[in-house]
């Protein structure tokens, strides 16, 4: 008999009928002998409704009051699932963040995870009671009701399959699992039967928004496997688990993209110490999420810098920097682009293998494609292109890796 | 200062305009120098909403998730009227029952309060913020979320206002007060300025559903004083109160009429021991409220028992005694009369005051209205008579009594 947590999102519960379906799911398990614990979501549409309330009544809704009130959105979920697995002959009880013993930090709106204390939820288990509890949302130190923030249900079930070491932890969501790249663009694109830690974190920030990465840096951190699969197909999904050694036979283990995005470049700024540090305080001051950071010193001595963003985020940017600029140096200049994307390669092969750049750039240049930025880390390549190319770019390098075929293991 | 403990019903916080309303007579309150603590019921329709999907989705929903259900209904409305009082400069924190430190014993669904800790309320009251208190909730000892039942915001109001030695406590509610009869039935009823809580008791349970008797009963326990007035004017209310000298003087309070009644007669009945038992345990396992009940014993030495009910239950309850009666004795009979309705007299000042039944009977009597079964209490007059009747008989005996006008105390 294994222990298994399932993590159910707003859409998977976003109508009685698809409750009716979450249950019969969490039933299934349960006959087969397991002990299942089932973390969900507020009903799809239930958050934005209450938030739009609290947008009518003040332009600045209190944080503490928000997590009162948004809070109540998974308190509904966990109820209703209950009832429905009443109906279908499952005892099942409803547990709260509170109940649950989710102990969070921080402030409010953006609670972190400090600790689980999961007396009740073992003792619901030993009495063979399936348990259906509130993602996110925990209780602070204070007393205080606390919501976790974005990705904050995937935070709970990874959490709580820790505390009550479970065997597996399912993250059922609307896509079968990780594909090598975005099936939309290339066809054959592959579901990969596992990816590690850190393969899935590079994948999320390189715009494969399958899970938020800090509930898989709380995975990794803590040791948890879990698998991202569908919540509306029996199809095995994606283990997402410690990196091993057969791990390192691929090379790429997948191709993420990022549209509508945008660069700037500040040129003719003088190669002085803090230079770097006041622009990176300036962007950070307008509270916008920059991405890639390239600098370089040209042989007059002037550094170069240049970022990328999200496109919305450009002329905010630009805004910003540009009374800066002028104060920095007379001959600084910025230069602005849009219209671009960015193409990750992401695998952990990467440390063993050399020529994987060359590899990668030798098939966007057969097939006529520029490249702009690029930047790497010990297991990503990344480089921004002209947007127009990114799919033909995602479908020469998936063919090039192979992609598409199940790797061989070495042996 | 003083400290005002409000309650406002669903009704009040029906809508975010109404929240907004709601918001406003808070601030005055608090501008006045008050320091205020305001319990809050589910905004109006969301709890049988919630109920709705409840029982789409189980004929029979757990009451331990009903409770986990509809608690959340109230806790929406406590982080919204915080956002609404926001708006308009005034600080303010939500509490939940189980932040508002109020204990409860008994089944789900059902919840007795046990205790309040007021700590929590006490420290924000002395930060000078005022508090908006989630109503028809506290936590059950094993740490379940527990809801009160019908009027269950009323009590929660009264409990708080006990537990933090409120100067005064004030159920905002969509009437005026509480009125000497139906005011759409006497023109001229009388807005009462007092009336002691046993009065009140017997109001509420002939008729007058201003209040849950429950509440009634726990504010005369612990000897809080509280006023019902409206939510929507700021007329002064009635006071609900400790009886004292001044109120003997006044002999009757006011006529409560309860409609839609009926009534079964049990004749021939053998008067043994037990048989009267008997009857009122096939009454009780229909779980049927049985109203008024008289008995009398021929001069055959055959009983009569009479009860009376609303006569939604007639049906039910008859089918229930038919079986009963037979077997007790074969010349028992069951008879019914459905269209009546009743007419109750309340006032603590009977109890020193003769000849009021004589004066109510002649009244009734001059308008030829003819009566069926009477009861009485130390403090109410009760009669049955023809539902057609029953508007000018309560006309006729409020004039009587001179209801219409204020009183004249004795001095």
């Amino acid at each position: 008999m294994a222990i298994i947590v399932q993590k159910y999102g707003g859409t998977s519960v976003g109508s009685l009928d698809r409750i009716r379906n979450v249950a019969s799911r969490i039933k299934k398990l349960k006959d087969e002998g397991n002990s299942v614990v089932a973390v969900v979501s507020a009903m799809g549409g239930v958050t934005d409704k209450l938030l739009g309330m609290a947008n009518e009544l003040t332009s600045e809704p209190q944080e503490r009051e928000l997590d009162v009130l948004l809070s109540t959105g998974e308190q509904q979920s966990i109820a209703l699932v209950c009832m429905a697995l009443k109906e279908i002959g499952v005892e099942a009880v409803s547990v709260t963040g509170r109940q649950a013993g989710i102990k969070t930090l921080g402030s409010h709106t953006r609670g972190r995870i400090n600790e689980i204390d999961p007396t009740l939820m073992n003792q619901y288990l030993a009495e063979g009671k399936v348990i259906i509890c509130a993602g996110f949302q925990g209780l602070r130190e204070d007393g205080m009701i606390h919501t976790l923030g974005r990705g904050g249900s995937d935070l709970t079930a990874i959490a709580v399959a820790s505390a009550i070491k479970a065997d597996l932890c399912q993250i059922l969501t609307d896509v079968d699992g990780v594909y090598t790249t975005d099936p939309r663009v290339v066809k054959n694109a592959r579901k990969l039967p596992e990816i590690s830690y850190d393969e899935m974190l590079e994948m999320a920030s390189s715009g494969s928004k399958v899970m938020q990465s800090r509930s898989v840096e709380f995975a990794k951190k803590y040791g948890v496997i879990f698998e991202v699969r569908s919540s509306l197909n029996d199809n095995p999904g994606t283990l997402v688990t410690e990196e091993h050694d057969d791990m390192e036979s691929v090379v790429i283990r997948g191709v993420s993209i990022e549209r509508s995005q945008a660069r700037i470049t500040i040129t003719g700024i003088p190669d002085e110490p803090g230079m770097s540090a006041r622009i990176l305080r300036c962007i950070a001051d307008t509270e916008t999420n920059i991405d890639m950071i390239v600098s370089n010193i040209a042989h007059d001595g002037l550094a170069r810098h240049s970022f990328t963003m999200h496109s919305n985020d450009l002329g905010k940017l630009q805004a910003a920097l540009k009374p800066l600029i002028n104060e920095l140096s007379d001959c600084a200049n910025i230069l602005t682009e849009a219209g671009i994307a960015k193409l990750s390669c992401v695998g952990i092969g990467m440390r063993s293998h050399s020529g994987v750049a060359a590899k990668m750039f030798e098939a966007l240049g057969e097939a006529g494609i520029n490249i702009g930025i690029i930047t790497t880390s010990e297991i990503k390549i990344a480089v921004t292109m002209d947007e127009d190319n990114i799919e033909e770019a995602t479908r020469v390098v998936h063919e090039a890796f192979n992609l598409d075929k199940a790797p061989v293991q070495d042996s």
